[in-house]
């Protein structure tokens, strides 16, 4: 916004920032997804946990994006990605038939865990925000082991991978 | 409540009545349980289809009181009794921290499957009613397949068989 | 099937049964639902009550599809549509990320009160079938009240009433 | 566990620990909860979004322990307490007919909000911690608006504020 532009590797702070967030934009995959009756409460509006119902049906659907089902079955042993943090902020009331943008950003990807963060926006307002950090797991009947993730799989993660930054609107 | 009583093997009818009622008392098996705020809806009261949470419940708690899980595992294959039918009927609504009893019967048992019947019951009136026939499956990988009922099974079950009859309140 | 065909109205059995066929082809309505892992169970698949939970999504979609919500607010008092009996068959299991198809017919209408029938079908195959009578109320804060089904809303339904046959695999 | 105490107000520093332990267990609150078949989910344990549901059942139980529901009526208008932010770690995992203690504490007490930090214990082992922050709010027809705690309630809940230390396990 300023006029006087710092230009850095040959490009303008400017025009990084815009390939910036025409990246996100790249990266950044969404679904529309109306509430369900079921789904409310007594108070009218989305009950709080089905926000992370919401939250993991656009992990899925991410993982689907991908090729792959979030839980990876005959691979002896199966994979799957249990989570073992979650949080979410509420701004706005969601109400029954309300249809919700599930905005989702891969923000982490570490060794063996990613973290996934789902922004629901409706009308253009952002309701609500959220985090889940998943574990890749070997799934035996026994329980749950983790794993490093597997190549083929950090591959594929890479590039949506959204290195958040001052930004990305995000917390710290 | 006649004075006229009739003698029916040497026992008044009142008599095989009370005995029915006593024998019904004695195998009817129930539960207690709070309504929860998530489990209410935007009408104000709890959704319909969480009824037959409740009704799981007790038939879960049903087995438990026999010594077993209604989920059989360890049995090479496992047991476990998926559901082919089901039906509620609707009272009286129910709310955010009713407490409500959950009031089992065995209503049948069959070769490979058993019903059971559950009512909901508030403050002494009835507030729905509905019914849940159980198949007894193998369950593998692949799915479940319905096999006769263990012998072991039976011999627990056979007590508590309701066999409903004009005194039962029961639709036929 | 039968070579001497009985004309009625000009027209032959088999092709009334024919036009009877195409009209509910016309008269029912459905929605493509894919499972989400939040909604199976340690058995792996659906929780047969959330059979009711997608019942209830192609009814409340079939409302919107006549222009209506099934929670018609701002009438003074509200109208809205409880149920008070429910039923569903359970043939086969469904596992996350299949996707149904859920199938509605409106088979009866009342003075007070209507039936839904819901048909779930995976790769033509029938998955369920299910019924719910739902009845007209006022929503008040203390509680519903069934009033007549308004003209306004009868004439909605009324081109959707299936009226069910020998050939809707219904059963009576 | 010094030999060299600091007397403090008279009292050592190691009987301050024991009476600050003995206050904490004085304030906090639990109850039993065992999991049910339907908040399993095909990885065969309490699917992730449900222990929100028993972090909020032992909320409304602590509510109640006070004197009041968590959803508190006829005050024109109606106050309750809705969520605004929430987060859970999660351990271990949690199977069907598992029994949980629910630990609730009171963990801050602001002007119009309050934060309320549930432990989830399995045979003593923490299974997963969780924090819900909750604003005390107007409940309207239009939405909900935030408000002073009003001075009766601040009173009951006082008591019950357990303020976090080096000694509480709490991340900070």
């Amino acid at each position: 916004m300023s006029f006087n532009m710092v230009v850095r590797n040959g490009v303008t702070a400017a025009g990084a920032r815009f390939q910036e967030l025409e990246r996100r934009v790249n990266v950044s995959f969404s679904i529309q997804r109306t509430i369900q009756f079921a789904e409310t409460d007594m108070a009218g509006v989305l009950h709080f946990s089905n926000y992370f119902r919401l939250m993991e049906e656009v992990e899925h659907a991410f993982w689907r994006s991908l090729g792959y089902s979030v839980y990876m079955a005959g691979k002896d042993p199966d994979i799957s990605w249990p989570r073992v943090a979650v949080h979410c902020e509420y701004r706005l009331p969601v109400r029954f038939e309300d249809t919700v943008e599930l905005r989702h950003s891969l923000t982490r990807i570490g060794t063996k865990s990613i973290e996934h963060e789902i922004e629901l926006i409706r009308d253009g307002r952002r309701i609500a925000v959220g985090t889940m950090k998943t574990v890749c797991c070997a799934m035996t009947g026994q329980g749950f082991t983790a794993i490093e993730i597997p190549a083929i799989l950090r591959e594929k993660l890479e590039p949506h991978w959204v290195r958040t930054g001052p930004d990305t609107g995000r917390k710290p």
